[in-house]
């Protein structure tokens, strides 16, 4: 067990989250399952709304990145942690309003933001929307005209700064599908058309470098871009920024060795590279915006898994079955992502069998390749941990296997905040023409 | 456009399918849209069919492999044209059979089956069983105990076979997964131990050696392996296998460059050599069940998105963005698939414009890098063909986008066979406790 929020192991040497025993939690509401610590979670958030608060002290707000995991309770703990929330879709912008989430706490990304969803961040009056192309200006314009408001406004500047990630992940690179680029004048651009826009409210720039970074350095460096595109925005146009959104990025532990900065030393070293730069340059003090998804959820996250056939190939691989894969857990076959796994049932029993863990869908389907387990046999229960982001938020229903439930431990309470599908949601979509109907 | 089913261009050059103009499909059902061309699959069914009447005119039957595409009217279709169902799961079962189709046309497979699934299996009286495991064999002796039935049952061997494709759908070397291993002798013991149970009637074996091998030399291959087990399990029990099912894995045309056999010349060839060498072997003929799911439906589907902003980063690369992206197509980011994308709305319009084109989701999200379109521009609608398979099965609610909505063309008249998500479907499965309840 790599130690994590309230994870600790029971008198029976199960694993406990929240004060809940697994193996309680696997018999009372299935695997595979999602299991959430609360009391981690909310500590993620104060732990961020806390470090900003310390090196921003004339204003900043931390905004989650829901696109990490979103459900109504998700977004309602984030909240009342004093968290706003970025949101990328109508859908996200949706369940972060169902949840009792002001608009004006919202913040709207995206490459393509659809008109609907154009439309919906202006009847929501969310907080911020971040535009992220030049014909985007225009679209909020008209749109803002037409419904008779106004539109508050960040830029998404592309600093070309390239963090140390996977290539899929990493958008702060001149050559991204993302953002206005300050190099070929894209950026500069985008503040001289926002500030002649009558119905655009120009408060800042907003850019994100990429996920899962291990280091402060690549942000303080875009950081550094930042200050300076305002020092030339200002020149050009007089105009200077209200605010600053750093966006995400900070890396978790996977794995036991990895070794992300702490919260406050991330934000203390980026927060302070920005406000030194922009100090130095004469401009007005921003309010700093944060992003953290998977920072926040991510290593709050455990999966529980059944273990099936275990099948032994004299000389080549243990193969574990586990009931659940790549439909509830798409990253180790996208991104050759790595994860912490143990026995669940047998916490302090020594990891010396090298297996393989794959999962049930039909296809290699490999969840953790050449990892050591405590002799797992079927029927045990396997845990993953930091799996809160980017896991329920990628599922699928691949082999139409139901998406799993998620419960919320706390206190030895667990309370179920996402229902699992059953064969009616599999097939409430499907349509069967009159013409094809079973005779 | 890659000439394909009933793909065509009308005179205002829009791309057709089944007779239906594409800019009218996407105008009436929105975008991104998954379109079936209905007469496609059906004559790859029949194609299927009448390959495998022509090579085993004795007995056999092609099963669809479901994984690839499965809603109530595919299976329905599928089932209308004589085929069979491979299922993996409860929901593929339950799909099935929601459709109308017979629990004797199906096929139960998987690695790790849940009891939950083995049960729906008899109750819903299946007509074969495929178990991949010893321990399994003991599972279904107890459970068709419990339920007084009998279980038709056959063995997926491992044939040590590795064909050439992604080693993420590459399953028949000796190291997967999946089968009871020929070389480490548990297939043997597979039989001896399926033969000595009383509940269980074992049919035959079963190899699938993996998926999108676009030649058929190591279908042959794993034949050959098939049939000397036969000739070595006859030797060592004296049974002989009434059914030889050879699985699945004939690649399809993602590029115009991809050459596969033809269906008729790979079945020939497959099971032509199977029965060759059972007869060397004086094994009695075997009824052979083939597996085809994405040789049936990857050709017959094809995907629309409608083109949002287009980002020129001069001396870079330029970006196209769409509105869908990995949560409706995830094999370019799991598998890095390329597929063939054109504008439909300008079909004969040179394609000489190099482009990357890009999701809408809040990571890289490349779909298609560094492709050539016809000066793609926003409002555009982008065709991507070879899209039946793997697509909708593997599509994702990511960023709360919901899944997209599949329409079945032919002759002029269009359906839809899956609607859109909304905004109710994503919130259906979230829970708020009243705790957390918006005060």
């Amino acid at each position: 067990m790599m130690p994590c929020g309230t994870l600790s192991t029971t008198p029976a040497d199960h694993l406990s989250i929240g004060g809940c025993d697994v193996v309680e939690l696997a018999a009372r509401f299935g695997t595979p399952l999602y299991v959430v610590d609360e009391a981690h979670l909310r500590a993620n958030c104060a732990a961020w709304r806390d470090a900003l608060a310390a090196s921003a002290p004339h204003g900043g707000r931390v905004m989650y990145a829901s696109k990490a995991l979103l459900t109504t309770a998700i977004a309602r703990i984030v909240a009342d942690c004093g968290l706003g929330l970025d949101v990328a879709s109508g859908g996200e912008l949706l369940t972060a309003r169902a949840a009792g989430v002001a608009g004006s706490d919202l913040l709207l990304h995206g490459n393509f933001k659809s008109r609907d969803e154009m439309h919906l961040a202006l009847v929501h009056g969310v907080g911020r929307v971040v535009a992220d192309s030049l014909p985007e200006l225009a679209q909020w314009q008209a749109l803002a005209t037409e419904l008779d408001c106004r539109v508050p406004l960040l830029l998404r500047v592309n600093p070309n700064v390239k963090p140390k990630t996977h290539t899929s992940i990493s958008v702060g690179q001149i050559d991204s599908k993302f953002g206005l680029s300050i190099s070929a004048g894209a950026a500069l651009e985008a503040v001289r058309q926002a500030l002649a826009a009558d119905r655009l409210d120009l408060l800042g720039v907003h850019c994100h470098i990429g996920s899962q970074v291990l280091g402060w350095q690549g942000f303080a460096k875009a950081a550094e871009e930042l200050a300076a595109f305002l020092g030339t925005a200002r020149a050009a146009t007089g105009w200077t920024a209200r605010e600053v959104n750093l966006g995400g990025g900070r890396g978790i532990r996977y794995l036991p060795e990895h070794q992300p900065p702490s919260v406050a030393e991330f934000v203390a070293q980026v927060v302070g590279t920005l406000l030194q730069r922009c100090a130095e340059l004469d401009l007005p003090t921003p309010d700093v915006l944060l992003e953290p998804g998977r920072s926040i959820v991510g290593e709050t996250g455990t999966t529980l898994y059944t273990v099936g056939p275990v099948k032994v190939i004299p000389e080549v691989r243990t193969y574990v079955s586990v009931d659940g894969g790549l439909s509830d857990n798409p990253r180790p076959e996208m991104y050759g992502a790595e994860y912490h796994v143990f026995v669940a049932n047998r916490v302090s029993a020594p990891a010396t069998t090298a297996v393989t863990v794959a999962g049930k869908h039909c296809e290699t389907d490999t969840l953790f390749r050449d990892v050591l387990l405590a002799d797992p046999q079927p029927g045990d229960l396997l845990a993953v941990q930091s799996t809160g982001a980017y896991n329920y938020a990628m599922a699928s229903n691949y082999n139409r296997l139901p998406r799993p439930a998620m419960v919320l431990v706390n206190e030895g309470q667990a309370e179920l905040i996402v229902r699992r599908e059953t064969a009616d949601d599999l097939l409430r979509c499907d349509l069967l023409p009159d013409r094809l109907a079973p005779r």
